[in-house]
């Protein structure tokens, strides 16, 4: 079964970082990820300027986005997210509803029953507007201020986030504390006719194992892996969130357990040493220091 | 299943290391080992102490262990270091046979055949001096020189070094190549009366999803993995191998996946950092720098 990667690098990835990126390196670093054959790429996020600086571009760099092949995506926390989404001429709009209410209030303002509700509202005008939809559950495998995340809640958010139909619902380990037990434990939770997608950070290094067990629940469903050239990235609002999964260290992961994922793994490596330079710290992928086996 | 945790940081640890840890440091770090609940630690090397000097002071840490609980074990690689571990009154020994000629013949100076030839005497002669004996097939994942290593070139081995009757064999991704589908396959060429342990390294993050792949995979058989506190070691003959699984990175997987160890990783976070300064550098273990969940 190909498991479909969502690169993340430009919009996780450099928001959590404190050196803002210029969006000519931006649009370089969204370069080398087309090439490596990588077919959706979310590549800006719609919030506020002054909460989330490091998009503050997004006009911009959507602008330069090279149409085609890539399935274009921006995350979207309102509805006025999704009015400039649709006028910057995206193909997907990213949805965040946060699990609990403590960390749903934190990220969004609102406790995560509005947070529904104002994803219903987006999702029908997304929908309406062409757009394809996802709806990412976040902190779906525990909270950094609530704790455990009980099953039969992140069951509910499900529920009801998915009266509003979108194209694919995304279960997030926000602050990687997640493990494969509960990968399995939420993956039975989701309707099997729901596309799945997957967000995992390797904070506390289970980030690979858990993408891995993803990948092998994936059977005829069509299912995505986030994502993020180097593993950089994160999230400003949730302390210790540090490091998506690499995507090249993802790749040799799945390639060598028999996934095909459509990307080639060459173009990227060389990728961490340049986001190193960029962001001024090494990057945690680490692929690209051990070096591909076979050589 | 409990699986059993073997503790290498002492040993495979230190080992890779540039720096060179007092004898008096070894001895505080295995205590606070010992204090977490760990029953079985890799303590010295008998190498040679030209090639191996962070192991020369074999002998004097072998002195210091607190004995009681928990088996001592040291790494031998030919005769006069089992000679040496039986006067240091150790508890076992771990044999090293490389499973390809290349990395066999730097390593050992002898091709794997009579790495196994050796593995055979050492054996008889360890079990006649009442210690318990691991044959380690090392680079059974990949190697370094030759690249990959077919399944049938380490079932030979396997086969090869099972004559000898270890008390239990090992399997070592020595340079940090290996994927869990690796993992199942080379499990199935192993007798299921034999006890199984596993040596991991993460160089590509791959590292504790094939921890957790031989964890699951291990039903009755008696099951080890090593790892290494903090994620300290590697092995100084192979480029680029990096980087052990990181003990309290790995209780954090297994305990959240159900896996009991018996091990309490609340005295080994704070040793993360302990080694760090230690050796003047970061260490890769991540647990201690994110934080246990839930906190």
């Amino acid at each position: 079964m190909t498991i479909s990667i969502v690169e993340v690098s430009p919009r996780d990835g450099l928001q959590n970082e404190s050196t803002l990126v210029p969006t000519a390196d931006k649009l370089a670093l969204i370069a080398t990820l087309v090439s490596s054959g990588v077919r959706r790429i979310e590549a800006v996020s719609f919030a506020h300027p002054k909460r989330v600086p490091q998009m503050a571009d997004a006009e911009a760099v959507a602008a330069g986005l090279p149409r085609g092949d890539v399935s274009w995506i921006g995350l979207v926390l309102n509805e006025r997210g999704l009015d400039r989404a649709i006028a910057a001429g995206l193909d997907e709009v990213n949805v965040v509803v946060v699990a609990t209410d403590t960390f749903s209030q934190r990220n969004q303002g609102v406790p995560t029953s509005e947070a529904i509700a104002a994803w219903s509202r987006i999702a029908a005008r997304a929908r309406g507007a062409g757009l394809r939809t996802t709806v990412t559950i976040a902190a779906a495998f525990g909270c950094p201020f609530e704790g455990e995340v009980p099953v039969a809640r992140v069951r509910s958010v499900i529920d009801r986030c998915l009266e509003a139909a979108p194209d694919e619902l995304a279960l997030a380990d926000t602050i990687g504390v997640g493990v494969p037990a509960q990968v399995r434990a939420l993956h039975a939770e989701v309707p099997g006719d729901v596309p799945l997608r997957w967000h995992f950070h390797n904070t506390r290094n289970t980030g690979y194992a858990n993408a891995l067990a993803a990948a092998d629940l994936a059977g005829d469903r069509p299912t995505a892996l986030d994502s993020s050239a180097g593993g950089i990235g994160g999230c400003p609002f949730a302390p210790n969130a540090t490091g998506n999964i690499a995507t090249e260290d993802l790749l040799y992961l799945l390639h060598r357990n028999g996934f095909p994922t459509g990307v080639d793994v060459g173009p990227l490596l060389p990728l961490g040493a340049r986001l190193g330079d960029l962001l001024g710290h090494q990057v945690p992928g680490q692929l690209a220091r051990a070096g591909l086996f076979p050589a």
